[in-house]
């Protein structure tokens, strides 16, 4: 099967996250990039479209002249990855859901919470496809996980903590770190670690369990002098069963890299799951002994192995996480059915809108926000 | 050195916690098991006492009676271990050190603060001593990570995490549980959860960091039918200097035995330890590799040797832990030297109004409670 | 940079190498599959062909055609990856080193001794380059480790330790597992466990202490009724330095997926490192605290930061690792220099004797055969 | 019931394991420590004895008179723990058993097998028992792990690994490092790493299968320059049944603090076994998820609850494990019933032959030696 045409905004030199996607894009063999705005100066745009194998023609410096360009050639590109700073998603994603092409975007899907209503708007009324990548729900034992959660295996879920700890901004940012700049620019970030990975640890504890959470408490804090946004948040979540959810979000925690750990209690059982270690799940049925499941193991179940490419004891990491979530979105391009899809725009303004109530709660005393 | 003469209340038949005193008091061999009043039933306690090797006319089925009789000899106990159900601890040790007898009393130290208050007065009127065994702030590691902090390896403490997670009581316990049946009723154990580990999660976050908490806002919670007491709590800590606590302490987080973890973030430096795995603390100076400290190992500084009794490598546990304590309580004594006593009359108060304070908040929607 | 055109022979359908050679080959976009024999059995060839997306006239049948076919076009492969099973290798690789078209083949290089002296001269006399697919060569990790030793961080070497322990042949395999049959028949493998994966372990002791073995003793054994190669070896072996190394390679050792490990223990320090969880290892100096050395954290030194990708705490896996073999050939067939390709035919051939030697060995009682 | 009377020889100033032999019969209040030689210097014997609390006229300097005296004693010693550097042991031994006093010895037995056949016909002739504190079998997750082989949950046993790495001995000891001086004089210690640490790993091997070794073949190595006894010894065992054991002891693999692992591999499942964290042993069966069995959780087994002493998550460690040995030395003691001892004078006999084998073997090549 021919590969989709790849367009990407964002992403030229020096930022990690466009890379991160080039790869995942690539690793099934379902995309070739074939376009991009890297940049929103001209020549970085070009310097890093030449380095990437992109013809010189289909390298822009602005993405609605991209979209423009793109939507009229016959072999244009069928969908684009946006990895820009959070502010400019919304209207990106735009441009190109107006003209019919699909979306790819990063996370969170909006810095502001008017940004994603407009973007959900845009997204319904396009036939392009909006995807988001929430990476970490590609993972295997993830899938793993919310398939068991979704038979039963855990009873009735009581407790759902999800934990993202780093420590890369742990003190002031050296002055050329990129990645760091615009995260701490709330204007570019609309946010700091709640926006950042507190999105992520969100999403993945209602995607594994499988429900929305009704509201939240919310405590943002910053620990290092001269920051503006938050680097440490901790979060209670009340969901739709009545379970209890938890996140404890912090980009100064230090001994942490990319520490992000998800931990399922119920009636009957749990799961609990650790990102830098991700081919493994322990399962405990209450009184026995827990059990190490594992990617490609004996106790794999089908939406596992769905997403799982090579034996047990060879690791997957984290692009392989993140590849899935393109080749799931090649599947929806190509079949219109997006049944294997795992999050779209409505999971994106859910996340924002996490963000939005988080922020609105701590300025007012971690109290209660209605998120139904 | 002859071993002092100790006494024990409580611990009888089919009891946990008086055997691990037990164990606790004879590891160092600086005390020897002369008298008690295992039970309030009596020919339960004389079982046995007759079982525990006491001659019979040291045996009582009553603790006031004990104490009278104790004072009264010439060879009487040096100490005695109060190892009840929590609403006793107060009367009891107040019967002893009414005597001068030395009292060395599980935690939480009372079931009320009326009771708490009741015996600081009495401990600050007697001759005898009064120690209380959190039992965790024995393990070496601990000892490190609390030199570690005190000497600035962490700079300035931002984050104290403090997780307590057990997974025993996360069905309604079978009838015959006595371990349970105590814990369950709050008029004996004066609440659930939050003073059975709670408090030991709370006491080891003040011990490691050398800080006392002035507020905190809590939420407790029951997840099992019919139960009257909470079964998972949630608090949040300010501390002296600014930084913040976070304590979860569950009794229904199904895989967890008794996963007590602690976590300290500094600006420069963190220390995590598990206490299933005691014997190694992990330290992570910013910017570099983390190490792993072990017990007896290269990096163990003067407070973590002072209580290690074998070389590196070879595991300690929890018996060695609570030996320690016992074995300063004998220093202590013998000594009337209390700067080698970790934990005394004032830090059983310090729990119990940490317990009585989470009530309050939980109870009052989690609103903040002060503590200065 | 235009990708380079990739050739492949094997791995159809049904092939698990095939598939993680052409993952591999993507994942940094250096090249581009576009010719292939995938099958002896032209239907089968021609089936994988197509979901591949190879163009029809360049699927063949047959490797010898394939490489004059190739050769002759002007768009033909810059580079074949052979994938078969192992007694094919040899003669597929010398059909296209013959026409100047560089190899990459997966290990061990050949079936036999004869073989592989036969493909030594072939390389030599070739305009192509050869390249060896000894995967684990590319984690990171392994990477940190060669250069640690080269530096001198352990001192002089004094034990290596490289235990590779499979479990899924402790059975007799199902009749359809294609991956177990070939093998399981030595005219196809030209051994059992010693080749398959021992040589695995082989050359990974090699490659990290920079070191050849001059001599071996080794025990193979078969543990299932009716199996006619080893599934188990242990070989002990003299290095150049006088440092000993010991292999234990076994595909009955239920509960090791594909558990890899490897320690070396010199006169100051150690290193040890496991596959299955590659982003870390711990470095001990003799005296001090074990440190996690992680992939992309402070201590990565420059030869694992040369391969590294993606930031710390995001595992990289095995994908990575055999991808990174991949660019590295491609950077060497670009620039025909080979200084940063880490295996070549030499090393192929040090596999193959050290399998001939350790059979020769076995079959005489572990008695003591000379390599250099 | 009241404790048996205990002496000591060997175990004063400066002794390691005199001090965990004290700790351990403590433990769990079955014997007290009343008469002691702790010293052939009698100013150090009487030191000791004096802060040990033994009565002055019970402190002996010879052995010879101390086993002498405190036969004559209506209230002598029930048993003797000899704790003394190897060369001793038997001699010590014999003198106690003479008198009929039994005798509780450390390993390996004796330095030389002649004494250890001596003390065999000596054991057999006394009244009194004889114990050998081969401590790791006290271990219940070693308890555990026989019953389950003995049972059959792992099928027949093919292959049994047995390692004990130490790096305490990686360099020239220091001068007043009493431990090490002696150990590196073979007169008294009877060999180097073989002794210390291979026979506890061999132990392990025979306890857990139950199983005796038929023939071995041996390598021991000296690393350290200087050095007149080995420092790192590897083995391989044929096992009666058929199955290959491996054991690696060192005391040069620097990282490794007492790093002894026991991995047994059946037909159809493992377990697998770390002293440094030991209570947990992995069980697998063929084709299912890695089981965590911990101590005193769901899956424990008969044998592991009759020794373990306190609920599942709070660990036990090394000085429980040795303790358990010495209860059941002293049930056996009052009950003369050896149903409940673990090993015995023919298991130190055993010892010694697998010590005095190996070094044969490794003089001769590794050439294999008839145990049988």
């Amino acid at each position: 099967m021919a590969p989709l045409k790849l367009g990407m905004v964002g992403g030229g030199h020096g930022a990690f996250i466009g890379g991160v996607h080039r790869m995942a894009a690539r690793l099934d063999g379902r995309f070739d990039l074939v376009a991009g705005a890297f940049s929103s100066d001209s020549a970085r745009a070009h310097a890093s479209a030449r380095d990437l194998g992109i013809e010189a023609h289909r390298s822009y410096a602005d993405f609605r002249e991209m979209a423009k360009a793109e939507a009229a050639r016959s072999d244009g590109i069928d969908a684009v990855s946006i990895v820009t700073p959070n502010h400019l998603h919304g209207p990106i994603a735009e441009a190109f859901l107006a003209l019919d092409i699909s979306v790819i975007c990063d996370k969170p899907m909006t810095a502001t919470l008017a940004q994603a209503q407009s973007l959900v708007a845009a997204a319904e009324a396009s036939k392009g496809q909006f995807f988001l990548t929430h990476n970490y729900t590609g993972y295997p034992m993830i899938r793993q996980a919310r398939q068991m959660v979704a038979e039963g295996a855990l009873g009735d879920i009581r407790i759902v903590e999800a934990n993202y700890l780093q420590d890369w901004l742990s003190d002031v940012p050296l002055d050329d770190n990129k990645q760091a700049k615009w995260r701490m620019d709330a204007a570019q970030s609309g946010g700091g670690a709640i926006g950042d990975i507190g999105t992520h640890a969100f999403n993945l504890a209602c995607f594994v369990t499988g429900q929305c959470a009704t509201s939240l408490s919310a405590t943002l804090s910053s620990h290092v002098a001269g920051r503006t946004v938050d680097d440490d948040a901790r979060i209670t979540l009340h969901l739709e069963s009545g379970a209890k959810g938890h996140i404890w979000a912090s980009q100064v925690a230090i001994g942490n890299e990319n520490n992000l750990t998800l931990a399922v209690y119920g009636t009957i059982g749990s799961l609990r799951w650790a990102q830098e270690n991700p081919n493994i799940v322990i399962f405990t049925e209450l009184g026995k002994s827990p059990q190490m499941i594992t990617r490609g193991g004996g106790a794999e179940n089908g939406a596992a192995a769905a997403v799982t490419r090579i034996p047990a004891g060879h690791p997957e990491g984290y692009l392989e996480a993140f590849a899935t979530l393109y080749r799931e979105a090649a599947e929806a391009i190509i079949s219109k059915d997006r049944s294997g899809v795992t999050l779209g725009v409505q999971d994106g303004l859910d996340g924002v809108r996490f963000v939005d109530a988080c922020q609105r709660s701590s300025r007012d005393g971690a109290s209660w926000i209605d998120l139904s």
